[in-house]
């Protein structure tokens, strides 16, 4: 079989679905339309696709249809493009229901690839969990196929718990981005450089591929430890934002620990061995 | 010269210095004290140097003496180890000012990783920064040689901005850690596995290895996207510990780009190309 595919949306979503579809043998990108002609060119010159802004010249007559554009542009988009009837629908978003494509009479899905794509970093696709979701057989036998040979991790997820992965990343992306971002500014503030917290970040991240992050918390508020913590408080007097973090944080990570882990907590008491000299 | 070094400690931070010790040339690791010998013989079997969790039997006559214990451990246990004048004494905390070796007649300094060290886990010791601070020119000579033998990252920096180095570490590594956990405990809950943050997490650390962090920040809150933000707190009624820092990160990170990047906001505005689909 081949089946063709037409993306709609010029994002760094749709870039990289772009090219893994490239690099599929059973499916060909054969069209990319945008809104704005600058990102269709930009994204149809970089996989040597055809593109479109003309929402009149988007190929009427494709197997499958991408949506990879915004939350906001999605509703909009759906109804405005004329597609025949047996053409799949798929969308990218990690927040939209599947029922978003409920009014048209069309087999629909969802392909949410979950993972951060930022301009100018080439990805291994292969690596990327897609969370898959469709309306019925045919649907789901093509998006499967298409699911496999895109990446190595394809997960069945409705749309509920799509949303509740979705949120997390919310939590290990945005916030944890956030969290580098304020030190980054309260260093150079500071005269140093962020430099010196790279591998830091690295290790941190890292230690949470082969460990359960419960067992990789360490820190003053794991420990209780309120000398550090009010020395840690008297430094950010100046800095609101961070000192409303720091408490949240503070008080959430000792709540959690104070219930549990109490043979750890022990150990570190009665041992230089067990607790961090460099508190984290 | 061969300058001999006694570790009192044995933790991971003084496994981990231990071990880069035994590779320079010269300095000779000769002796681990413990509190407990359970954690001294730990150590002192898997470096192959003597060990004692006896205070009195501590060699007298080494030249530097490194105290890798926890912050608290710190301030009793420096006067209560009997050593010759003209040692140097050294502890590697983040946290604790240099003026703690203030009633030793001996010269001092702190030679402080940054790095989170996990037992069972090998970091490359050359990579970890080592944030260095001396008492006079001898302490100075010496701790730059030693320095410079185990790490090829040496930063000169006093004790109040090695203090915020330490704050700022706590954001990048004990909060996010905790980010983690919160989405691996809400997962869990879900009936869903952690392992699909997996690739989202790595990622979004790689990134600003060589990106500054305002530039790799994305997100519901970055965009002030209310319709998103609000369908993720029906997701976390029951989770007040998330909801509690959702709101402090969403608006942390709503204020700071309220104020600048206009143009990148516009730019998200106008084109389905620049937003991300996948919300961050």
């Amino acid at each position: 079989m081949n089946k063709r595919i037409v993306i709609i949306g010029a994002g760094n979503v749709a870039y990289s679905l772009a090219k893994a579809i490239l690099n599929t043998n059973n499916f060909s990108l054969c069209q990319i339309y945008s809104r704005t002609i600058e990102s269709a060119r930009s994204i149809g010159v970089r996989t040597g696709v055809a593109y479109t802004d003309n929402i009149l010249e988007v190929y009427p007559d494709s197997d499958i249809y991408i949506y990879a554009v915004s939350d906001t542009a999605l509703q909009n988009i759906i109804p405005s493009i004329h597609i025949r009837e047996d053409a799949l629908l798929l969308h990218t978003s990690g927040g939209i229901s599947l029922d978003i494509f409920s009014k048209m009479p069309n087999s629909h899905g969802v392909i949410y690839p979950l993972q951060t794509f930022t301009k100018g970093r080439e990805l291994d696709f292969k690596e990327i969990p897609l969370l898959l979701e469709w309306s019925d057989k045919k649907s789901c036998d093509i998006l499967k196929k298409l699911a496999a040979e895109l990446s190595d991790v394809n997960i069945e997820v409705d749309s509920y718990r799509r949303k509740l992965v979705h949120l997390s990343a919310v939590f290990v992306c945005n916030f944890t981005n956030h969290l580098y971002d304020l030190s980054s500014r309260f260093l150079e503030d500071n005269d140093m450089d962020f430099d010196i917290l790279r591998p830091l970040i690295r290790e941190t991240a890292d230690k949470i591929m082969s460990m359960k992050p419960e067992y990789a918390q360490t820190g003053p508020a794991k420990r209780g430890d309120d000398i550090v913590i009010s020395a840690h408080k008297k430094l950010m007097k100046k800095r609101e934002n961070m000192m409303e973090i720091y408490d949240v944080m503070t008080e959430s990570i000792f709540k959690l620990y104070k219930k549990e882990d109490i043979n750890i907590e022990v150990e570190e008491e009665n041992t230089y061995s067990i607790s961090n000299p460099t508190l984290w």
